[in-house]
């Protein structure tokens, strides 16, 4: 008999991933492509149409072993209606019905939720979140996505938008972001982020080890700031130190909003390993009350770039054990 | 027939308060006297048991008509168990089974909350809060209490301490706070901290017009530093304003953490009204950033310092109508 596998989908700015996924969280297929977010979302949903065919054409397996479609995309969303409201990375998108048109496309349940909590349910599920139910994961990439789950349950707040902390104020009047605010934690402990502010030193005139690769017009990313870092270079050195220094101000405001058991730092930022994990625990250690010592662990994804597809396989798994728990009840 | 009351307790640092209240959130009877808490947790239940009897003995009712007690304190709890774990206003107090202790001694079900959860529960059912099923208070007193409901329900997290939103860090090295952090939203934003700081200032050779109140020796509070604003004397304007401006930056982190519908702001400062509303949605309307208009309505509070006793009563309300749905359940 063939095993049983949940699609989970990915969707973000750039690129569409999609994977088939096991019970117990492995890849058993996957495949990617760039998304054509520009053409709009119906030459999307069959861009996602043919990926999903790719991606299940190699496995022995005929539609009832597919359980379900589970898909993260960029929000602000309505969860419960399943549409995508608006998503700066997705132009031109507005309230766009998508797990409606996904699951007519494909006739298969669907199950939507934001970019941050599905990674967050993929580590919860079957990474660095295992064997908690109360965990925050800080995804640090291109911004700050977060997802939180509390009690087994996703938060998702009266708006359906809960658990935005990468959009937390942690320096007042800081640097300008995207969304409008001021000093919001993606703008200073994002991958993008830590790279931008180091680009914005050496064009105000700072000397670094990076100064040749930016003004030769070579990009840089953390990967670059975290490795001169490591070498004492003073300008990657204080950046990326500000960046664990902010990470562990939002992990203890973490701590005091939601008191979870577990803070999983995922994205770019954590292919730096130790190199931010010990920096952050070192300022919490700093900052932190002593009320009492119910510091929550602290500790690095390990998923990778794969957290947010299996976390989405993971909702449609989810979806599928509750409906099947539903059908038995009736029967 | 003799209508029904729950029992409420504030139990403070300083003062003990009791309330019978009816089924709608109204007091019928009340007491307060000074807490003896260095006298330790004992002689503590035996004045409550005085003060509960005391509230009692006006009111035409038989103990049947006494659906049960509330009681909120200070914490850090274990709410499950029902203790006490430590509490900074109760010295001496660690590990107290203060639950049962009141149980025992009053022979009627207890339920325990801490005080901030206790107070917003309060106008969650009979003031600011009625028609939501998901609000955050902030308590703006002697520090900044907090409680936070979602769906109807507490938020308590994994180690029962979330929602200690008066240590959410707003400053990143700001000013010491009393729990070990620096930067605490309690430190700027309650009416203790906004003395403190007019105090400071003083002390530190600045003129405004509470000099001479601070130079004799006569303490000051919240509502003279609002009075003094409100003639737009500068110190305590720039003070006030700060208080309102982390003020905002906190709703809007609380925005971003859970989503709620209302967020109500209560205590000492909240005597100020408008000078202090008007002015903190002002700065929220300068931070807060424009990718959707999903700001929650911030209002004020409406029970004043009756909140805690009402909202504990609540608790004991509430507790009493679960058990009765659990018996006619069984039966």
């Amino acid at each position: 008999m063939a095993q049983s596998v949940a699609i989970g989908i990915d969707l973000g700015g750039t690129n569409l991933k999609v994977a088939a996924v096991d019970g117990n969280g492995r890849i058993v297929a996957q495949h990617a492509r760039p998304v054509n977010a520009e053409r709009g979302p119906d030459v999307v949903v069959t861009d996602i149409a043919q990926v999903v065919g790719d991606t299940l054409s190699g496995l022995t397996l005929t539609r009832s072993n597919v359980v379900g479609v589970g898909v993260g995309t960029p929000g602000p969303l309505n969860i419960s209606a399943g549409r995508v409201i608006k998503a700066a990375n997705l132009p031109g998108w507005k309230d766009v019905p998508l797990r409606d048109l996904l699951a007519d496309s494909l006739s298969l349940p669907v199950s939507l939720d934001n970019d941050g909590n599905a990674a967050a349910y993929g580590e919860y599920w079957a990474g660095a979140g295992r064997g908690t139910e109360n965990l925050v994961m800080l995804t640090l990439g291109t911004g700050v996505g977060a997802g939180v789950i509390l009690d087994g349950q996703f938060l998702h707040g009266y708006f359906d938008n809960a658990g935005e902390l990468g959009h937390m104020i942690v320096e007042t009047n800081g640097v300008q972001c995207s969304c409008g605010q001021r000093g919001c934690l993606e703008q200073y402990a994002s991958a993008a982020g830590v790279a931008r502010r180091v680009v914005a030193a050496i064009k105000n005139g700072e000397d670094c080890a990076l100064t040749g690769q930016v003004e030769s017009g070579l990009s840089i990313d953390a990967s670059d700031v975290a490795r001169c870092a490591g070498k004492s270079d003073a300008v990657c050195l204080r950046i990326w130190d500000e960046a664990c220094l902010y990470l562990a101000i939002a992990c203890i405001n973490i701590q005091h909003a939601y008191n979870p058991a577990r803070i999983v730092l995922g994205g770019g930022m954590s292919n730096a390993g130790s190199f931010l994990l010990e920096r952050v625990k070192k300022f919490i250690q700093q900052h932190k009350w002593s009320l009492h010592d119910d510091i929550p662990d602290v500790a690095l994804a390990t998923l990778g770039y794969d957290a947010g597809v299996i976390g989405a396989a993971g909702l449609a798994w989810a979806a599928a054990s509750r409906a099947a728990t539903v059908r038995e009840w009736k029967s």
